[in-house]
């Protein structure tokens, strides 16, 4: 076991370098440690990991220092895999902290080492004891741990990753489905069965909140000063809510690998690998297909400052400034008529487009912006004309 | 006060079989023990009913060593009425022990048993003592009483009864409407007004989730393994959700005495007396309606693998393999065209309906398979032709 | 100091109204005491405001005496700006209580006597020093002070001042946006963000439910006995829910002053600054735009006995016994065509409308009442009609 002392950044960096450069080590993607809720009945079942901060392609240092940690604990990483779990002991993190303790006094800017120093101190008390995961990410690919999914959607949400940048397949088969306390606690769906008779019968019956493979994004996430989610239960953990973003609690929902790039007001639905551009209003129940329903697999972006109206549905990809009326459906298959002037307006919007024809389908004007999207109420032919009205979320809301 | 000695199943079994034998005895079509929550004003009130075990047409010996035990408490229970509900005190519990006490080591497959076991030893503590009734159906009429409403609502949520099949007429006039706390707690409303002032100003004002006369389902009922409920205020007690059912945040809903038959995608409303078949998809914010608005009392029943598109609205019952597209409402009174091609190869999937016209009224499609309603998008005309998609749930879901 | 006894209700009387008489004195438009929470980094900083009686043009000569009492403790209440806020020291609820407390025997129904009795008493613990303030309105005019804004809340929730009466502008820019957690405490996003390591890695990060300016109806509200709200994210504080009315789970959402005025079911969105009259069903997933949303400005107010139908849209104000369709979208903008029989019939039920043409945008036909929108299935022709259907609601369910 080697014994080193580290005083300086300079050291620190000397030394984390000299690991990084030694044979076979690689820099993770990304990384982070974990406090893990267990099984009550299976105490090696993971139910849902914690991070309070994860790395990604950054602080390579610092996930060396992790790692010749680890190594002194007895625990070489195997850096062939895609993805690298470990307990993160007291030992460990005794380790890690002499050579991360050289930044103590920049604990706030440096938030790997905040996380060590009180995983440190945490490990003194024996609740908890091996509550601890260390989680690199090597390569991209399907998850095969809860940590590595909890890591995958943190990086999601926290928008150090773009929404579908990351292999999430696999992901449902990996998450145990559990019943989630009030208290945002996991507890396994078999030990509930198991002391149903007694619980209640002494009153103690937990009240369950929701049972589902994810956690609840606020249970995870910090939102921004200016952003507003009204119900913790429509917004699952892995979708990116930017700042300015308001969730109404009506019909909207934001599923996992979805959300929005800017403010956005949200009053309906955004499914999962949909993306909504900045100024967006998405209406009272409005719903954007996702790509596990009816979109053949292209998964939708809503571009910036358009406007989908009170329980309209949109199925394919929009440009910028686009309005889809309250209670019209424009799917991939749906016949738009645009007439000839229209065509004329919406071609200055949209230069490299061929507007030839009169009917057009829905999946034909992906992309395009500045469509109006309406349906004529004297003869019910849907049509679209160029945009006309500049959609903004009213100021005196955020 | 009877002496008797149990001390194997035979002889439980013969004890019980003279019991059931005996003149004016009657089995119950439904039992249980509960534990109640009584009223903070009137401790007459019961404000909820919690079940760790019902029985329906079953369990017969045990609910005559139950009448027993009461009998030896001085309780005789009346058979003549529709229900029974008493008290189940600490020496009732420890007489049907004396009886049921025989299973002891088999309490995992003998609910019934457990639950005594436990009750009796709940009752050991003071706080425990009056909490607890058992409950008795001869006959499934209008409930009377709060327990019975209960144990009928878990009748349904677990399949016992089939949905629709129980009396539950009254119910709404029977269930005291309660302020529902974080733990699931009910309380009268009453008493909140009397110490509003009181707990405010103390900064202990409860918590309120809920102001309704029914709890959630997820307050008494575990689902399967491979069951989701994304937000426990979008289940009703007396919802039946099976096993591979998933419900979103989003728009979703599902009444009491409603629910699936299988695996099922719920995003959109499944009012009360609605039963959806296994393999559908309910999309987001698509409408069931109920039989308490606009279908004249006739409940409506979705076959399976039918997909109900995002903000479409049903009105009539559904049979296999229906699509309804998204934005589109079939209500009874609903023109429906119905081309003489496809009347042609929906008749060959309903060789029993006569299609003989080409506008029908949504009622006169009731129940008819393979229909796929679509709105023309340049005519405004809805139509109806045969269903060619094969609607299957994304398998990597579930 | 003064030193003053009082020891009958006509002393107080005869004290209060000399102090109302004295020069430069104004009774308040409104004023309650609250129990307030604080930021938990920035202690100036009010979060929360939880009023247990506030009043309207009422109960001047209790308001006399707590400005007396203010005066007592050395503060000095300005009647010349809008609103004035103090801290309620146990200084001064001695004070006030020495004239209050002439009611004592009589707290029930003097709120305002049980108010300072329990703040007195609250005060003796350490832990509630500094939680009071004492909040007079003046004037209504724009909110300065989160205390304010809540009264104002208060105010429209409890019916004291009607919906849309109060000036709120700028209320948006008074409240601080926080996360509120399980126990329905507001706590500071920077907090949160400050802490989150340490209280993430000792697994004690607290669930948050909502993050959101605005905290909900039922943390503050008690409703009557026949009302319910299923679920408490579906109302903001500062709405109305008038006695029998039901909020159910789907879709459903009432904004701030925004409600009802009578027994209705509610199972769309009441956007802010609707008004939904007696008798009215807004049916699943349907739509009232509020004036952030394209209406001009216009609010919306729906008449008595009205029916939405599941997921209809309105953007219009209605007379009484409308009916919108399932699924249709009545908009200031949309054409609707209304034959000559129909209008005769509509001009029997609205005597004053001038029923002169076949054709009317949505605008036109604001408030008028009777009206049946429905769209033709077989032409897609949007049309009003006189509507036969009387609207009751089940009474079963109330």
């Amino acid at each position: 076991m080697s014994k080193i002392e580290i005083k300086t950044a300079n050291e620190f960096k000397e030394f984390c370098e000299t690991l990084r450069a030694s044979e076979g080590y690689k820099d993770p993607i990304a990384f982070g440690i974990a406090r893990v809720d267990k099984g009550q009945l299976d105490q090696d079942k993971i139910l849902q990991a914690s991070y309070a901060a994860v790395s990604f392609k950054e602080n390579f240092l610092s996930a060396a220092a992790i790692i010749w940690a680890l190594s002194e604990d007895g625990i070489s990483v195997d850096f062939n895999g895609s993805e690298f779990v470990a307990e993160f002991s007291q030992r460990a993190a005794k380790k890690a902290w002499k050579l991360l303790g050289v930044f103590k006094d920049e604990m706030q800017t440096h938030k790997n080492v905040e996380v060590v120093y009180n995983v440190k101190h945490a490990l003194e008390e024996q609740k908890n004891v091996g509550k601890f995961r260390v989680v690199f990410i090597f390569e991209d690919t399907k998850p095969l741990s809860v940590e590595v999914v909890y890591l995958k959607l943190y990086l999601l949400s926290l928008q150090k990753a773009p929404l579908r940048s990351l292999v999430l397949d696999g992901a449902f088969g990996v998450l145990p489905n559990v019943a989630w306390d009030a208290n945002s606690k996991p507890i396994e769906l078999e030990w509930l069965r198991q002391n149903e008779v007694n619980l209640k019968m002494n009153g103690e019956y937990p009240t369950i909140v929701s049972v589902d493979k994810f956690p609840r994004y606020l249970s995870h996430i910090i939102p921004c000063d200016n952003t507003r989610i009204l119900d913790s239960a429509k917004v699952r953990m892995g979708a990116l809510i930017s700042a300015g973003t308001t969730v109404m609690p009506g019909a909207a929902y934001v599923n996992f690998n979805a959300g929005t790039t800017g403010s956005v007001m949200i009053e309906g639905r955004v499914s999962s690998s949909v993306v909504v551009g900045e100024g967006s209003d998405i209406g009272g129940g409005a719903s954007i297909l996702g790509v596990l329903s009816g979109t053949n697999g292209n998964p939708v972006s809503i571009g910036k400052n358009c406007l989908l109206g009170a329980n309209s549905v949109t199925g394919i990809p929009l440009g910028d400034k686009c309005i889809v009326d309250a209670g019209i459906a424009v799917l991939e298959g749906t016949k738009v008529y645009i007439s000839k002037e229209e065509r004329g307006k919406l071609a200055l919007i949209n230069p490299e487009f061929k507007f030839e024809k009169e009917i057009y389908k829905g999946l034909e004007l992906s992309g395009v912006s500045g469509l109006h999207f309406r349906q004529n109420s004297q003869t019910g032919q849907i049509t679209a004309s160029a945009s006309k009205r500049a959609i903004k979320l009213n100021e005196a809301l955020h």
